[in-house]
């Protein structure tokens, strides 16, 4: 199952990506303080040629609606910052605040057009385009960028390890959904893990050619703590009772165990030592900042119809593109009585989750790969 | 009137732009073989800078389809060739084939969406973006681009000329839809040839920032022949007659006559020597080449239904706009109708209209306007 199809609801609809993140703007919120610190610090004005280039900015996996714009805001505002500084320093006088250009880049099945609209309504200080193509390839030509940003894109694998859906392989992961269902072998965990390294890899691997030496890089990306099984997590218990509802219906006749049988979610959650040790291994980066984020309020206090709607914006196509349109309102109606009476939303102990925001730079004297 | 909402019709529907432009293509064909010729001779391959910049083409006004892939696809062959002959030449080793970034623009409004799924599926050799926005205004930062392309989309003026609908001035086209219309004041025409004079000199004027000293840039736009009535052209026909369906509507009461009194058509077909007085006027652009294109077969020998979805891929959004939805199936209905019966598709009397081919080169010694 090849997963180049991911993509959040698209539209400005009630159960749109649009009007349901709220999550993931609070994470772009909590980072904008270090961001914009680490932006001052460690930006080399220099790195743009302003005979031949504006300053290019990208955002990957950037979906539909206000946090993509947000966290753009964010990055432009502490580039111009760092330049207007620069230019008051009179040993350097040709350097003057550069324009932007930025590239919002997803899926070709994102719905640009909704993202498009938002935009312009907002009447950006910058020049704007839309960049279709899955991130774990090249997207943009080389030493192009300057600023790379991503936020909770990570997390969606480029594919299901086709193990998993291999009824001869010891990681056949039978009637459940995901590697983190109560019941899963370690032998899942293990092909999603290999699976996510492969594209961490492969996004680096493009990302390196992409920004020009010096280029900086922000990266948002939600982990299960250090030495929390995955069945421990607050994904866990989702991810199960969203199974136990396929299930039923598979009982009920309404879908075949097979099919059942061939459907995984392609997220993996990685834990912040894996994903440090992935990306010095790399070692086309240095690792400037590595740190932790607040939890957005909304998972401290949370009701359970927008725990729903969170899961069902950044899941619904996935499940309509493998089970047929007909199923989900069935699905997240069964979903919503099962989460309700079900501890994960007040209970402590199921806070196993965190994010991470990660600050690179990349190296000027490796050599670039693929290259 | 702002028309910045002018678009055609999305999707890849039976009414769809996508699959009714037919005409459009047949022109992006004929202009092949000259743009092609032109582009070995005047493309200096010097003008992109290989340590900080790809070969960045733009499609201004590209709409949805095969057609403005066909054109870009045609403008890269040509680009290639040009350097791979410049490889062979061994006094100038350092110059290789660059790699190729691809920026579509049109108006926010157009469905962006269905046109990367089309550009995608073509797995194309270049990097893809989209760009939102009027061509009439900048798009793009300072000399970024090395080759712009826009067919057939400079006679959608960015407005209306206001005296147009106002029922005090010389120039009110009461009871008409377009200046070309029978029995339209000489004012009116005026007032549209005064927009697009505003409209050219804007877009140009963006162009000259946006484009490298030596950037090439090629037009494909619809005249009228030097010293032909508008109201002897095609467009006048056809427009005389849609109005009159409209009028037709607005006598049984299906909306009122303020209603059709407020709307008129943006289009303006310059004629060739309008056209080129105004880019040699404007001062930024030598003219490299200024000629006449074959004519479509299909306006040759044509068919009602086709006529009519032509026309209608282009005009609905125009009158959906303003009179509603729900009118347009009733229109075009009376449309079919109206047109079988007239000789417009068969007289040769009405071929005043012609396509031009337009390659301009940026001057590198003018000062660039706006900066």
């Amino acid at each position: 199952m090849d997963n180049q199809k991911i993509h959040m609801n698209g539209g400005d609809g009630p159960n749109s990506y649009a009007n349901n993140s709220e999550y993931q703007k609070q994470l772009v919120g909590y980072s904008k303080i270090v961001m914009t610190e680490l932006i001052e610090q460690e930006l080399d004005v220099g790195i743009i040629n302003p005979d031949c280039s504006p300053f290019c900015v990208a955002d990957f996996g950037c979906s539909v609606g206000a946090n993509t714009y947000l966290a753009v805001q964010n990055i432009i505002e502490a580039v111009e910052t760092k330049y207007k500084s620069n230019e008051q320093d009179q040993e350097n006088p040709q350097l003057q605040v550069p324009e932007f250009l930025v590239f919002f880049n997803d899926l070709v099945q994102n719905d640009f057009n909704t993202l498009f609209n938002y935009i312009h309504g907002n009447e950006p200080n910058y020049f704007t385009t839309g960049i279709p193509g899955s991130f774990y390839g090249r997207v943009f030509p080389k030493a192009f960028l300057h600023f790379a940003h991503s936020s909770m894109s990570l997390l969606y694998l480029s594919r299901i390890p086709e193990e998993v859906l291999d009824r001869k392989s010891a990681a056949w992961n039978k009637g459940r959904i995901h590697y983190s269902c109560s019941g899963a072998a370690k032998e899942v965990e293990a092909a999603y893990s290999n699976q996510f390294r492969k594209d961490i890899q492969a996004f680096l691997d493009a990302r390196a050619q992409e920004l020009v030496p010096g280029g900086l890089m922000a990266i948002i990306t939600l982990t299960i703590l250090d030495g929390v099984l995955p069945s421990d997590s607050p994904m866990a218990l989702n991810f199960t009772i969203l199974g136990s509802c396929l299930q039923d219906m598979a009982n009920m006749g309404i879908m075949s165990e097979e099919k059942l049988d061939s459907f995984n979610l392609p997220y993996y959650y990685t834990s912040p030592m894996e994903l440090e040790t992935l990306i010095k291994t790399h070692g086309c980066f240095d690792i400037v900042r590595f740190e932790k984020l607040p939890t957005p309020l909304r998972q401290v206090v949370i009701d359970v119809q927008t725990a729903v709607l969170s899961m069902r914006v950044v899941t619904e196509q996935l499940f309509q593109q493998h089970f047929g349109k007909d199923i989900t309102e069935e699905l997240f109606q069964r979903y919503t009585e099962k989460l309700d009476s079900h501890p994960v939303l007040k209970d402590d102990k199921y806070r196993t989750d965190a994010s991470y925001f990660v600050f690179l730079k990349r190296k000027t004297e490796t050599s670039k790969p693929g290259s």
